[in-house]
């Protein structure tokens, strides 16, 4: 990238410290696939017994990693997980399939399991010819190299135009057992809701058996990554995967078959905590932001109507352009609403920014004083509010604004 | 507005001439409603006779003005039409509704009509409470002054954002004699395609009934307007009217009943000509422009599938960018087919910019040289072409790239 990006006003100050994951294994190389003088590879990898769920990107023309994630999941076993960023090895053809092939058999030698075990993710360019031999070689190495933890250097490997790596921790109990989740993701452009948007990779040492987690995983993506955009651009190669191990089955943690059972309450809670904590750190990575931006819709038909509504206003060019400009233009919230699609009634559609009512079922709001509330939209988060007036639906939704710094970093990202 | 806006290097270096159509009046004035120093106000005054067809915005928080015209369009009978520029009368409630109200009364007494005879639109800003009271009083003078021709008046009086004012004009037999076809439009942000998109309004001196009138509208904005993108953002006033006054019939020209009539041949291609040239002419004054863009998709299952695959494309922030930054990254291409939702497949899908073949059948095109492609990234007229591989259907989208310029624009409109 030619450009100069500074850091995220919205990263946190430091990184967290996540715990070990028995089971987990991770070593990260430069191999230089794109990137000089940065880690650009990471070899995972999990130990005999773990189970993989995954929600993989909806777009018709997909990367031929995501094809071969879709391909492993349906056996549900894994062994080894390679991630490269700098090519996301996406509408690369015959050549692309070839260098999936290459980065599996080479991982599933070093990893002493079968192709089929093996899960790949790429992100990057769209279209350049990956050249697998840049990294194939390095995978033996790497695979006897890797160690528990090191998470931190994970999420730095998986990296592109993020300005800072995305890592989240949480513990749970099954059965009166503490179990933990970690998990880490990558994501500032090319970010739309549309399944499991970006690259997450989450790890669980819970003994949890592969339908139950899928399950699982896909309820929960819907409450957490689907909640977020920043420009409305599905990308070819988003892809979450959960990995458990099943390690806490040996400290007396009961496996778990079935999504609905009881005990797995906490679990499920730390799970959908977690998901969402990576979600808004990837809209507070997003290209250009200056604003932090929640979205709450409640009174709509449906929650799935409320999250079309908030998706409409998250991806608005003219809602996120006033909220750089510190505009508190509601006006466009009402065209957003109305342009969603979903049922609505102008005359019982009230709005606030921040506690600040400013719209009030169908047209300005007595009180309203311009002022303060411009005031308020020189905050860094801000909260807009929607109560539709039709139902009892409601969503949340996070973004960021739109600035000069987004059209800086896409106008020239491969130059 | 409190930011220089300098004209689109896309207007027209001299709006057209346009002849009278026999049966139509104009009258402008500056009422002061927002602006300060210019026209605000047209006040049209339309001969007994004139049937109206149209059609309006989708959105669910329509303005008090579209909803007004959805009443009118009933009936299809049309005496005056008043346009305001500076205040959209949008989410304005029970006072919007009064204020239409006393503007069709008083427009009513002035050209002698029921109200009921009377179309009004609004643009600008969304959610100010509107006040009739600054105009109203006007109204009876300004039709005693409306005169034929004027229609350059007419084009500026009704622009808010707009560099330029949008006019265009085309000639068509009809059982032999010549009719006139006018039209005039307005809109540069808040532009996507929900049916009739921004404000434009179409008069002629053809006889051609409500029904087959309405008819044809319908079907030709699906080809013009509605194939025009600026932002996806649809605003919540679109509304396309077209005036017949019927005074060709004096002429010999014979009465149209039905718009599947042999004889509407030449008047068919003239209105779509008309619209698509009006059409594109808001795309070239899209805000902040520095590239015109045309897509042409072919190969999609469907002529419906194919618009909204290059509305995906025209729509996507990062396609846009990377035009702005003349980057011919048409891996972005490839994610917004993609992400569309129509039927498409990666390995049939082809894409060309210009005349450069660049993706070819699901990867890259063995002769690909980005330099060259670089260099016709440069011109100022962009043309992308998309065969998908899969159908037959075929359409083409217009829109422009997105710019800094833009976000200065909405940054501060309201300033």
């Amino acid at each position: 990238m030619g450009h100069v990006t500074s850091v995220s006003p919205f990263a946190p100050k430091a990184l967290p410290d996540v715990p070990e994951i028995p089971g987990v294994r991770f070593a990260t190389a430069e191999a230089g696939i794109r990137y000089k003088g940065r880690t650009d590879l990471l070899v995972t990898v999990l130990d005999p017994g773990t189970v993989v769920a995954g929600v993989l990107t909806q777009s018709k023309t997909r990367s031929a990693p995501v094809e071969w994630c879709a391909e492993g999941l349906k056996s549900g076993k894994a062994r080894a997980l390679i991630v490269n960023s700098g090519n996301a090895n996406a509408f690369t053809g015959k050549r692309g399939r070839e260098a999936v092939e290459i980065t599996a058999q080479a991982a599933a030698k070093a990893a002493g399991c079968s192709p089929a075990e093996v899960f790949i993710a790429s992100t990057g360019v769209i279209g350049e010819p990956m050249d697998a031999g840049k990294f194939a070689h390095l995978l033996d190495q790497l695979a006897k190299d890797a160690v528990p933890g090191g998470f931190a250097a994970a999420a730095r490997a998986i990296m592109t135009t993020d300005t800072f790596p995305k890592l989240a921790t949480r513990s749970a109990e099954i059965g009166g057992v503490e179990v933990t989740l970690n998990g880490f993701c990558k994501g500032a452009g090319m970010i739309a809701p549309d399944m499991a948007t970006m690259l997450c990779f989450l790890f669980t040492d819970a003994a949890i058996e592969q339908p139950a987690l899928q399950a699982l995983i896909a309820q929960e993506a819907d409450r957490s990554f689907n909640c977020v955009t920043i420009d409305g651009d599905t990308s070819t190669s988003d892809t979450l995967l959960a990995f458990a191990t099943g390690a806490a089955e040996a400290r007396g943690a009961p496996r778990i078959a079935d999504a609905a059972d009881p005990r797995l309450a906490s679990f499920r809670a730390a799970l959908g905590d977690l998901m969402r904590e990576l979600a808004i750190l990837v809209a507070k990575d997003g290209e250009g932001i200056t604003k932090f931006v929640t979205i709450d819709v409640e009174g709509a038909e449906s929650d799935r109507a409320a999250r079309t509504i908030g998706l409409a206003i998250a991806n608005s060019p003219l809602v996120k352009t006033a909220i750089a400009g510190e505009d508190p233009n509601w006006g466009r919230i009402v065209m957003a609403v109305g342009k969603s699609g979903e049922a609505a009634d102008r005359d019982t559609l009230s709005i606030w920014f921040g506690d600040f009512l400013v719209a009030d079922k169908g047209e300005r709001a007595p009180g309203y004083e311009e002022s303060v509330v411009a005031k308020y939209m020189k905050g860094s988060d801000i909260v807009i509010r929607v109560d539709v007036g039709v139902g009892s639906g409601r969503n949340r939704v996070w973004t960021c604004d739109l600035t000069h710094g987004y059209i800086d970093i896409n106008a020239d990202y491969r130059s």
